[in-house]
């Protein structure tokens, strides 16, 4: 992503990689301690900058976090898109199974929990979260499943949101609450069981 | 419930009255001041008993809480079974829209997020959540959706866990991530799409 700066390209430079060093450093932190004990000064600590440095750019520090996991998301830019082989069952089984890995690496394991309990508790933060990544998360989704109903592999009548609470609400639910072992078969057989239907197909 | 104990009749009617105001002063006190500023002092003072008598029964605030989750479901045992009217359709809209309005009341709210957002972060509360709740529950709902396959309604290879988790896991995502509005009428489109299946039937 390019943006347009008024300052030097090497002080522009300069404060992107403070930015990223923050970002990242706010990440790690609360995958270690928790948001609880997530402190500006200890991002600031971990990311080899001053305090004031942070507080120039954010309110506080969940505004910092917050902007970590768009980082993340910027990061992920180019295969955003969900894959389109024209096989909505093999593809729909890749992009879960990548969910599952996801979920279960413990670099974002513990940060994620961080945002969604405090999303949990915090509605502000939770319309911030729902604009920001839950809802183009859900269109790059909801794109994917558009072209398959066009193409007749869904139901006319299909309400997209709810097929995409449908395929990956099992899987956080799962995840968040520990209710079960999340694993690659589990994301195989909810795409399947989405797909069929829990109705007889005769 | 019937329990044997070896303490006089009175002692014991007065044992289960401190418990029972112990257990709702606790889940009372979690939705007012949030889990984080629970304690033990607190729940004492609004239950008028010493923090000793607490002390007698429970370790932790946590382990309070939990109890207090597991009065709620007592109190509810004679309905616990799932309705069964031969129609399954309107026998699971009836469960979820149920499921919907708890979630939604502000009663309730508050403390299930508290415990919803402990379990994330607590495996060892999660494995006796997992247990003592959530299993015994998922269990009366696996009992309908068994005499619904045998009946031949539900598809005779369908993995009864997953079905469970296609039905109630995007409820619970919805509430909990507050990704949107959490109605009656979502509750009867998880119940059709889920049955039906995303892809059309001919």
């Amino acid at each position: 992503m390019t943006t347009q700066r008024r300052t030097s390209p090497n002080a522009s430079r300069r404060s992107d990689a403070s930015r990223r060093a923050i970002l990242a450093a706010a990440f790690d932190l609360v995958g270690e301690v928790g948001y609880a004990k997530l402190s500006i000064e200890g991002i600031a600590a971990r990311a080899g900058v001053g305090k004031q440095t942070i507080y120039r750019w954010w309110p506080s520090k969940g505004a910092v976090l917050f902007d970590a996991f768009l980082m993340l998301g910027e990061g992920a830019d180019g295969e955003a898109a969900l894959p389109d082989t024209g096989d909505l069952e093999s593809d729909l089984k890749a992009v879960l199974r990548a969910t599952v890995a996801e979920l279960n690496d413990p670099r974002y394991d513990e940060p994620m929990r961080a945002l969604s309990t405090e999303i949990a508790h915090d509605p502000e933060l939770a319309a911030a979260y729902l604009e920001r990544l839950d809802r183009p998360m859900r269109e790059l989704k909801k794109h994917r499943l558009r072209a398959a109903q066009r193409a007749g592999h869904l139901a006319e009548d299909l309400d997209l949101d709810v097929a995409v609470d449908m395929l990956w609400g099992p899987l956080l639910n799962r995840w968040l609450q520990r209710t079960g072992p999340l694993t690659p078969e589990y994301a195989d057989n909810v795409v399947e069981t989405a797909l069929n239907g829990l109705r007889p197909r005769r």
